[in-house]
């Protein structure tokens, strides 16, 4: 037996208005013609229900008509972990010889007639079955009906995040009065990580990208050992009741070259120029391109090789993305990345990345750790 | 910017026969009349190619055409990662304003008027997308054509898998010679996870149920403060080099009641007939009857309320099941879990689980510490 590989260790806060969201996505159902929702274990769940669930492969999905109740099919195993929950929605366990698809087409009933979206992350096994169950629906995107909702943060939201924010500043301002020279890349991620966990935050991710190895903005960490001359990108976060933090920061090991000093420069100031953009009505591509202007106006258009920023919250990446071609306006509650980087292949790179809130009088950073270069032991 | 939130620390050995993988899978293909194959960031793909990939909002999916050569559809920032299966097959990197749905009907061609099929975990909006890109294709469920290869174990797997095991089990007879008492099933659990850390495991999950708790099989952890008279169900594991590890055992603090070790007793007969039930050919549901009979003769029936095991590998559940209507025989390299258990509402649960390999001569159990009732201070 087992389950959830990040646990969630706070009780659900029963003052958090999930019937309230649950009627929001209805309302947003009726706008869109969206008949049924039907979501599985995921971020978009907790939202919800401030229940995660459990993935695995025992189907569990929350059934939201547009017109009637919310029920929720799960695992037998399962129900009794859903004790928050019984006066949110109809608990509908099955057992293991019975066929849960089944099961969601009978609560589902005429809207599997309709337009039936499905929660961005439901596992495929999941959505076949359940398009097999329902053989005359039609299927849509449930991120883009949950997205206007997920999107605008209220104040606890904020708060929880801003509170994960804090605590992951405070873990790098303690990490600078370390030495890293000898370590692995690995070494560095564990340290950065247990300064999240000695601060009460779940850790999510840590990559940390040495040398050459930080010109790949995908890569995890390695066994490659930081020595001096060394610039370390360091890309962690972690969370708080599901909230998450996402900070980078470059440190550079011994002097840095003239040359490094310039880009880093270049990279902080792509970082500025896209914070004061953000203000209620621009559109995310524009943050995008003041920080990409920025950085070619420097010279190092080429070398800022993904989009500027990502939007944060239960999941780590989420709307609104901040990426040209996207013209969706930001609006006040909105909570993103601003993360402009350098890559030099078989060189270097330079991130560094804040969140951001969209208030009415523009951009509130959440991450104030130092974005001055630093250099380290 | 993140990524993977469980990385792997080894770098792919090259002498995995990933090439032989995916040959099978296209025999497999043929055999089941499958056209296409597409795999996204999961254990499937980790089977396949060597690499878990990223799962995020950006697709990335391997495209196995039945007839034809392998292809990964990846968002470009990704493609640098991918060193080792530049010889396997072609990498198409995506960029950010690109469609990668698009890409992939690109590449499946005429296969896209046949029978797809989806690794089981794709995400929805993934599989939607991809159904709107090859809009005539029929869609069938990778994991029916992935399961005749994943659920048969090689030589190397099997011994990442007991090596696992045995790593977890030396996390027991530490953990066994601590005291629990006062501490909360949170503080268990980080114990447990750190004894497998430092034994060189990835922790991969750990749940603790104490008292009352111990009788909801799918407890993660609580607040709650364990004392004399607690039963302490634990159940975690970890991974080597992708390769899990999946353990419960039933501590007791202070003396047990004599109705506890009956149960107990009941349990661990259960936990033995489970594992001399196996050898090759006999169906799956037999070995979940062998345990369920012990239970039932004991009068425990109505108390063991789950499967008596699941598969075991690259994922933590997997085939085969050893669930009553499963009909399938087990054959020589099969790994799974057995894992009876007894859960009283209110008061406490029972759960002994291993993991067994079946050979030629029957199981092999690859955790051997004790199951004997051990008491804690």
């Amino acid at each position: 037996m087992s389950s959830l590989a990040t646990p969630t260790r706070e009780s659900t806060a029963t003052s958090v208005p999930y019937a309230d969201r649950l009627r929001r996505a209805q309302v947003e159902m009726a706008r869109q013609g969206i008949d049924l929702l039907v979501v599985g274990a995921s971020a978009d769940l907790r939202y919800l229900i401030g229940y995660e669930g459990h993935e695995s492969e025992r189907m569990s999905v929350l059934v939201l008509p547009r017109d009637g109740e919310p029920h929720y099919v799960v695992p037998g195993l399962e129900a009794p972990l859903l004790h928050d929950q019984r006066d949110l929605l109809e608990i509908m366990p099955w057992e293991e010889t019975e066929d849960p698809a089944v099961k969601v087409a009978a609560v589902a009933g005429t809207a599997a007639l309709g337009t039936v979206a499905a929660g961005d992350e439901l596992w495929s096994v999941f959505t076949l079955r359940l398009q097999r169950a329902m053989p005359r629906a039609r299927w849509s995107e449930g991120g883009q009906l949950l997205r206007p909702l997920r999107m605008i943060k209220d104040e606890r939201e904020i708060a929880l995040l801003a509170e994960a924010a804090r605590r992951t500043d405070e873990s790098w301002e303690e990490f600078l009065t370390t030495s890293i020279t000898e370590l692995t890349e690995w070494e560095v991620r564990d340290r950065l990580m247990g300064l999240l966990t000695v601060r009460g935050l779940q850790p999510v991710f840590c990559n940390v990208g040495s040398g050459p190895n930080g010109a790949s903005p995908h890569q995890t960490a390695s066994d490659r050992v930081i020595g001096p001359g060394d610039a370390v990108v360091c890309d962690w976060g972690g969370s708080l009741e599901g909230y998450n933090s996402d900070v980078t920061r470059t440190a550079h090991v011994g002097e840095p070259s003239p040359e490094f000093v310039r880009a880093y420069e270049a990279v902080r100031a792509a970082n500025q120029a896209a914070f004061e953009a953000v203000r209620p009505g621009v559109p995310c591509q524009e943050i995008d391109r003041a920080a990409r202007g920025v950085l070619a106006q420097a010279g190092y258009g080429d070398a800022f090789i993904h989009r500027t920023g990502h939007g944060l919250g239960l999941s780590l990446h989420e709307e609104p993305y901040l990426v040209e071609g996207n013209t969706l306006p930001l609006a006040e509650g909105m909570v993103f990345s601003d993360e402009p980087g350098v890559y030099f292949p078989g060189q270097f790179g330079i991130r560094i990345e804040d969140t951001v809130v969209c208030t009415a009088d523009g951009g509130r950073r959440l991450n104030e750790a130092t974005r001055e270069l630093r250099v380290m032991g």
